[in-house]
């Protein structure tokens, strides 16, 4: 999100300050909110578990130097860096350093919309739960248009519903993203490497070893800053096998490698507030998306804690004689515009969280990583570093988390040894195009939102009822599930797609209800989809009796178990987990009462650590039971997948569906897995 | 839970013991656990979220000494204790200390399962779904017995569903007792009144003050324990308002107020450990009632995190040969009791985290406090310090919070000057008529589990079948919701019970699906009942047009917001938020696009805060989605409440019904809350 900050408040709210306020108002904050209403008393960063808002705010680690050489150096602690280090930080044998130029974690965030997609991303690092507690969720948008009879006030045109049925299992959240910045933080911390980040770091330069023998060829330059009013220049060096610039719309790794963001500004200015407020505008808790006649357009996105609303309004639609410049803009004059926009409704704001102003601009950079002809990458980019739009879609923050999601265990594959640097180039093949769809997709929306409605004064506005329209049509883009890799070395053709109909190849393995076996819990099959970097397979059985001499499976885990081909026993490392690089799961159509735990052969039920423990968490059945118990949603009807001869769908550690094939195929399987890994 | 500790393992585990067997084991833990799977590599306490284990034993907190008056003084931090002093800290008025012999948190407990009731509790913290994410998840039970033909083997008699369909909207979980302890502490430190228990402390003895006229009537000594070897004598004195023993089933206050408990031993001495293991029983990650012919019995439950497993073993069944003197028992004992019960199958344990040998006694205290017929309650008694009773129906834990969930709130009434002392009285009668009713099913199911299966040589023994039923039959006893309160001043008697049949008065509030006005959202309507010690009023709407003339709903806003008798008016102090003594919500049975937000009185959307900001989370509706959608439950069905009246439900602050009224029997509403509140 390009942000063109022109409030006189100061940009960057430091640490030191959000301090000095949270000291303030201490004593107005009494109980604590565990059905997750806060914000009453005004707006407070951190854990709103706490009672006492000082306690949320923890203090920066302790200060350490960097360390001379990693794996991979990430630049920029927004969330695209985050989600890398948090990703990279699980495998436990990567080195990994993370700076930023802040002097502390975030603590009040721009970026505030999270896709579903985006919460299932964070179900595979454990703290799914933790956010959506905290969140507000969006169930409904609200249309406004201008009254037919009288145009000068607005009047509700519909409600709909935000997230289609079975769009995600995950729903459509709203929060600082500070507070997503916090759990990825906490994946970090918690991980085997205990990684933090490195705070008040300014990267000065990068050079990368033309020679590429070296171990570490990339050799970065940084500048840490002691505090802000009293500084000493110090420069630390780090030699790093990999570098990711994370550090935003101005990034300086992307200047370093002499890339340029590109595109144009639609030239319209938006302000927007955080703001604490009553009002008899009914819609208030719903996300609503407003067109008044003359007075421009406003958007609604209500906040967690019951009492904050984020509003967007158009500036530029300002009437000549309020229109006021840019620098010496206040919140006072986004509140009467607000105001004006709303008729016959008007809001009451008693605290101004946060304000901004900003122009929308769509732009991306000419390559998202340093490679030549010659030489592969070495440096990367991701998140604001790589494109910018326009923040009212929501997608920001969900396209910047997702960058890294792609990235991140490619990175960790080939340096630790499991692939060839090779995957690494699908990279930028597979999020520039997702980017530039992104601002086509993010400059008609900004379009249809600017607009005029569409009247009699104004013919070539928009219609109210076209822009409900495009918002529900792209529901599947906004909430993240449209993304679609294109066929690669690690996303299949399509031969075999009619045997799993709702499970598109390069789509999101799109999760459905299932009954683990050994069990009987009811879950969500794409849980079982950690952030750990292992490829799933999922064998669906067809008809035959699960297990018997003919079960498809049964075969399927006789190869897997013997053939000197099987990928299980080419790819897993001497000494790992069995399942800690191809995953193999199996799932049955029958009641879970009609598969025996006793039949389960050992691949599906893997010896494990140091006891060999066998893991019994891997076979499944669809969820036979009825409505009326929970049930009632079969895994086989909703993905469309062949009741008959069943399937192999493989699902990269990212989630995305890499192929499907026949149950037999077995040189497919094979074949796959010999394009991505490298034996051990 | 009377644990009788003969094991030569040293009975409480220490901190020290803990770390150093955590320090053993770093490097054998690699990979955090977000799907929650663990203990893989050997057991260990503390968070699994952490990578590495050490990480997750936090060391103690800074020892201070105690406060010379508090206005209640909790001795024991066990489940009661903790669950008592998390619920007092929420008010932020209120003076409390905690207090415990042990040096630190509890690591490693004996107590795990939890029971549905208690995850509603849970809830009420805000910390449901974080136990919930991290726990076992009871879903079926497998019950086991003798084969027909082969009485010498085992065969499964069936499988049965554990919770029965709308039992609650809680699973039924284990885990490891010390987590929710964790989860406790956790909640007391983000409080008001940052409360962190003080360690080290053995209660001396007490006194109360006869006269009874003195602000903090009871004296407590306290020794202070420098640490277990180096003993330094220091002792400490603590006046209170209150005193609640919690200090287990040796309580040494329920000693010092002349108390003790009683009850019959049933001599049946039961092994139990926790065990990770590798075994061919098919049922060993489903809670397993075995019955075995000759062998005697056992009962397998599943543990945490996918591999630990919790065996309980009849003992005094051991053959006269292999029968140990209990001082001489050894977990190589119970492993080969196991082994022999489990025919055809075997267990082959590789680690044993715990064990212990108890013997079964179920015993009660002859009283719940120390109150005479001339002076009212100061000393109180709560969990084991009252009743004791078989581990195996795992009613412990779940006993022991619910009679200080009980106490709780009312104490903080007294002591908040909402409510006179009379409520104090309700607590030993309504929590000593429960703790008996345990007692006797406990019997029964010990009794039942403990006897042979009925054969021909056996014609007295149990009928499989039979303790299947009795299972089936008490499962709503044992997950925690049967509990119903008898009429007293603050339950009413039941004359309007058919206006909502399925909310029935003395029995907690089953919540169930509502859609919330404001925002669409999806959500259970018990889920607005947070532990802040407030009465809930939901007012069930009849069959009118929601805030039309005629809606029964807005004529009782109108009374409540008007009338000088409003218990709003009388009860609720200057100055505090207008639902802090009791808040009012209110149901639709209409969709909820059918009832405006704009209509809403102010009673049902207050004004809070120090900004006076309108709380819009009052108002719901019955969620009329349908089932596709994710809805088809309807509350007014699945409640019974008469949808051409509707009713008013008063909920007390611990989540049991009150009373049912009708909408407009105003006069009933003010004479209850005359019963149990003060006037402001």
């Amino acid at each position: 999100m390009q942000i063109l900050l022109v409030s006189i408040q100061k940009p960057i709210i430091t640490y030191m300050k959000i301090l000095a306020r949270v000291i303030d108002t201490i004593t107005q904050q009494k109980k604590r909110h565990p059905n997750m209403q806060f914000h009453l008393n005004g707006f407070h960063p951190g854990d709103p578990r706490f009672s006492d808002p000082q306690d949320a705010v923890v203090p920066p680690p302790v200060k350490r130097p960097l360390p001379q050489e990693v794996d991979v150096l990430i630049v920029g602690c927004g969330p695209a860096g985050l989600n890398l280090a948090a990703q990279l930080a699980q495998f436990g044998t990567i080195s990994v350093a993370i700076v930023d130029q802040k002097d502390d974690r975030l603590l009040v965030g721009q970026a505030d919309g999270i896709a579903c997609r985006t919460v299932e991303m964070f179900q595979a690092y454990g703290f799914a739960d933790q956010i959506i507690q905290e969140a507000y969720q969006v169930n409904e948008a609200a249309f406004w248009k201008p009254d037919a009879d009288k145009p000068n006030l607005i009047t509700r045109s519909s409600k709909v519903q935000d997230v289609a049925d079975d769009l995600s299992e995950m729903p459509h959240l709203i929060i600082n993203q500070a507070r997503v910045h916090d759990e990825f933080l906490k994946v970090m911390r918690q991980s085997p490497i205990k990684l933090e980040p490195h705070y008040q770091r300014k990267l000065l330069g990068l050079e990368v070893d033309p020679d590429g023998s070296t171990e570490y060829p990339v050799t970065v330059k940084l500048e840490r800053m002691v505090n802000f009013s009293q500084y000493t220049q110090e420069i630390e060096t780090v030699k790093a096998k990999y570098v990711v610039g994370c550090d935003g719309a101005r990034s300086s790794v992307r200047t370093s490698i002499g890339k340029e963001l590109v595109g144009d500004a639609l030239n319209q200015a938006w302000g927007v507030m955080d703001v604490l407020l009553n009002t008899d505008f009914p819609d208030i808790r719903l996300k609503s998306l407003i067109h008044s006649n003359n007075e421009g357009n406003m958007l609604i996105i209500p906040r967690e804690g019951g009492y904050m609303v984020r509003i967007y309004i158009e500036l530029d639609k300002l009437k000549e004689g309020e229109r006021v410049a840019r620098d010496q803009m206040t919140s006072e004059v986004l509140v009467a515009a607000a105001n004006r926009i709303l008729q016959p409704y008007t809001i009451d704001v008693k605290e101004v969280a946060w304000w901004s102003v900003y122009e929308i601009g769509q732009r991306i950079t000419t390559a998202f990583d340093d490679s030549t002809p010659d030489r592969a990458a070495r440096v990367f980019l991701a998140g604001d570093a790589c494109h910018t739009h326009s923040p009212k879609a929501g997608q920001g923050l969900n396209t910047s988390v997702m960058d890294t999601w792609n990235l991140g265990w490619k990175l960790a594959h080939v340096l630790t040894g499991l692939a060839s640097e090779e995957i690494l180039q699908t990279y930028s093949a597979e999020r520039r195009e997702y980017g530039q769809a992104l601002i086509d997709f993010d400059r008609e929306f900004s379009r249809m939102f600017s607009s005029k409605p569409k009247s009699a004064e104004n013919p070539d506005g928009v219609d109210p009822a076209e822009f409900q329209r495009y918002f529900q049509l792209f529901g599947e883009y906004t909430a993240g599930v449209s993304i679609q890799y294109r066929p690669s070395i690690m996303v299949g053709k399509g031969d075999n797609q009619h045997l799993a109909t709702g499970l598109t190849l390069g789509k999101r393995f799109h999760s459905a209800p299932v009954v683990r076996l050994a069990d009987a819990k009811p879950m969500q099959l794409g849980h079982c989809h950690t952030a750990n970097g292992a490829y799933r397979v999922y064998a669906f059985a067809g008809k035959t009796t699960p297990f018997s001499d003919d079960c498809d499976v049964k075969a399927l885990c006789d190869y897997l178990a013997e053939s000197a081909n099987s990928p299980l026993k080419l790819y897993t490392p001497e000494g790992a987990d069995a399942d800690s690089v191809i995953d193999l799961r199996a799932v049955f159509q029958q009641h879970h009462h009609q598969v025996n735990t006793a039949d389960v052969p050992e691949v599906l039920a893997p010896r494990k650590g140091k006891y060999g423990l066998r893991d019994q968490e891997k076979v499944f059945c669809a969820d036979n039971r009825p409505a009326s118990s929970g049930g009632g949603k079969n895994i086989y009807d909703m993905r469309g997948i062949n009741r008959e001869k069943g399937c192999i769908v493989i699902v990269r550690p990212d989630q995305y569906v890499a192929d499907v094939l026949p149950l037999d195929d077995y040189a497919g399987l094979s074949a796959f897995f010999k394009q991505v890994l490298v034996s051990a």
